[in-house]
């Protein structure tokens, strides 16, 4: 009897644990339906805090949940440890690594990752920040970088080193650079012996004509001056030309300037997941430049009422004049709304259309300096900082109790204390000065993998 | 005039940051001296707790300080990234990878490596507990082996990934299989829609006769009897013959057993890193069994004295019946006895040949379940948990601010919780289930440079 209920059940696949997914698959969870949760990784990453876990403020675990401890209350929910390599829409299943799943509603929710304009080829010497193993690269050569400088006897060699180049002004770009010059001016001030951590160049660069082009302009101008306070060179309207492995060419209306650098962190472009693609050649899905799919006013794909994209990876184009950006709450609001809506139409009811009601956007520069859009209203400053932390702090234990290692955290922040500053991963090779320090990310996971499922 | 006086002050070179090197560079901090501490690692491990990274309740970070920030407020010391290749006793010179030192004092403080008792082909099958990346590869496996059994429709093939075998009944033996058992009954209970968890064994293998053997033997008693309520079975007097990927073989006394299992954690024996060799070859110093420098009364060398070992890779012998054991606490004394004789011996005077006073031991094997042996005073249960606790959450706090991380922890162990469950590294290849999970660790730093300095 069970198992005949069980085999009536409709089977809701969610494809990708991120705020999109698994906020699709919280909401399901006492609904009359059978959930599979389908994801790479074992985990829920809280990705707008993932430049702390790379500039070693907090560590991997401290902003990431298992998924299935978030989803074990859920009886009616199973979370399996799986990559999905292609759909077929026709028969209603998705081909997984290990095996072929049956749906009756598909959530694809697989997000988007680096994009580096064509240049795919500065990848391993300019890692983005997608996944966790990505910030921990990223921190292995920011601090690889002073450790070098410090024993590097040539003052030209030991300036490359000391030359921070972050690539991109939006909201990652702009955090990663004020948590570096926080860094290099307080944290590590009296920590070395043969350089002055305080000389460390960090130096930020943007196509467009000011830093966090989404915000509204004053709130650019504010970040930029907070920037250029914490010692943060801005440069607006430039574009990178080359990364090679010790200088990035980058040129400024006629201006071409060569940078000596060994640490080029890239925040600049994305790029949809591998299962756009899938849906565009299976069920004929239309993608946008950046490879995202194009959603019907439900979320749906044309010609699929049962196959929904939510998050980074879908282009919601029916309010205002732009797509939705690609934010953690319009990825959980999505996953909310797919999640009433299935259970509206089992009971032969509906739903309006999807809507997004934007709360504002925040952004963090350094310690008391952030900029908060709340559309009706827009500071900077301490306030802006608080409003920040308590989001973030509210957030992350919502789903997780890290109430005290956000307290730890909000207090190294205040102390300037970077506790998780650690180098890990293969070493050897780096304590010789003459090898490159990049040459290792090949071996990576997000190299191998650059498209993420969750 | 400054350059002039720093020459001529007396230089101490500390090899290896672990607890001798660190401490011993510690109390030289307000000497007058200068001191440079040499370590692959830009952190301090916290060793006792390592078994806790690899089980899921901690972060790296959280038991780990960065040796700069440790020693930034000492301004005669230096710490350089580097790995010592070798050393020429007569010129008194270390020899780095990036270059060569000169030293008046020298420190060896490189500790100890695992030990497969000639069977180094088992390493990648059944990896040891030494360093950041064991501790992540273990938790890797071990929740790995849950998911894999998940996905697993083989009966006989989930059992294996079920079977978790630990090699060596000493401390962090017992505290590993104590750890897997609490995860595996309590933690993941109801996290699995496959499988249940609580059938998993956990097997612990040791040769003697009972666990814990530096204990004392009612101890060792309680501490199976711990052992046993957590589910766990203890296999004495049983010899690990043979490892092979899906399965191990033990024999006690004349009967052979094969263990189907994919997960074999190694705590059993332990190799002197290779600085005891380059000591024995360059000053001819004598190396007992497992390769322990074996030092003179005041742990110089012999023939050479300025030149000391500490810390475990030192087989102090002349005081009880047996060699000083390897332990955090002697490392710390013999540490710290350098360093007050370094300070005398540049005043004309000299101290008494180093003597250690055994304060106690303590082996933690559950939640609420410890043995504390403090010499005069044997007990165990939740009262020597307490104990446990406390020693180590004032060690830890000691040299790093860590107590909230300290709090949310036993909040955690408390509750069962365990936040730091992140599988990481390479994930790619562990999807498919044919694929051996093991076969990975042939890339991790460990087996490139099973010799640690730190």
């Amino acid at each position: 009897m069970v198992e005949l209920s069980e085999q009536k059940m409709h089977h809701v696949v969610v494809v990708g644990g991120g705020f999109g997914g698994l906020y699709a698959a919280k909401a399901l969870g006492r609904a009359a339906v059978k959930v599979t949760l389908i994801d790479k990784r074992n985990f829920h990453l809280f990705q707008p805090l993932l430049y702390q876990v790379a500039t070693g403020t907090l560590s991997p675990a401290d902003i990431s949940s298992p998924l299935r401890s978030i989803l074990s209350q859920n009886k009616n929910t199973q979370v399996l440890l799986d990559e999905v390599v292609d759909i077929d829409p026709q028969q209603n299943k998705v081909i997984l690594k290990a095996q072929e799943l049956a749906y009756d509603t598909l959530i694809v929710a697989t997000g988007v990752s680096h994009h580096y304009f064509g240049n795919d080829q500065w990848q391993p010497t300019a890692p983005g920040l997608k996944t966790v193993e990505d910030a921990l690269e990223m921190r292995r050569r920011i601090f690889m970088a002073f450790e070098a400088a410090e024993k590097e006897t040539d003052p030209e060699k030991r300036k490359a080193w000391l030359n921070f180049v972050i690539v991109g002004g939006g909201p990652t770009g702009v955090e990663l650079a004020g948590a570096i010059a926080e860094l290099a001016r307080h944290t590590l001030k009296h920590d070395f012996r043969s350089i002055d951590t305080t000389e460390a160049k960090i130096i930020l660069l943007e196509g467009l004509d000011r830093v966090l082009p989404p915000y509204a302009p004053e709130l650019s101008a504010k970040a930029e001056a907070s920037l250029l306070r914490l010692g943060v060179t801005v440069k607006t309207k430039t574009l990178v030309t080359n990364i090679e492995d010790h200088r990035i060419t980058a040129r400024q209306g006629e201006t071409v300037e060569h940078i000596p650098t060994r640490t080029v962190l890239w925040a600049a472009g994305v790029k949809a997941s591998a299962m756009g693609k899938a849906l565009e050649q299976r069920a004929g899905a239309t993608l946008d430049r950046v490879g995202r799919v194009r959603v019907e006013p439900d979320l749906s794909i044309p010609g699929y009422a049962n196959i929904f994209v939510v998050g980074d990876l879908a282009n919601f184009s029916h309010q205002g004049d732009k797509p939705l950006p690609g934010v953690a709450p319009v990825a959980m609001r999505e996953g909310e709304y797919i999640a009433r809506l299935i259970q509206a139409r089992l009971k032969g009811a509906d739903l309006p259309q999807f809507s997004y009601t934007d709360r504002g956007s925040l952004a963090v520069i350094g310690q008391n300096e952030a900029v908060v859009d709340l559309g009706f209203m827009k500071f900077s400053g301490a306030m802006a900082w608080l409003i920040w932390i308590f989001a973030h702090i509210y957030f992350l234990i919502e789903f997780d109790n890290k109430l005290i290692v956000m307290l730890q955290w909000g207090w190294n922040y205040f102390t300037s204390n970077r506790g998780a500053r650690l180098i890990t991963g293969e070493m050897s090779s780096m304590l010789t000065l003459d090898v490159d320090v990049k040459s290792d990310y090949s071996g990576s996971v997000s190299n191998k993998a650059p498209v993420e499922v969750n």
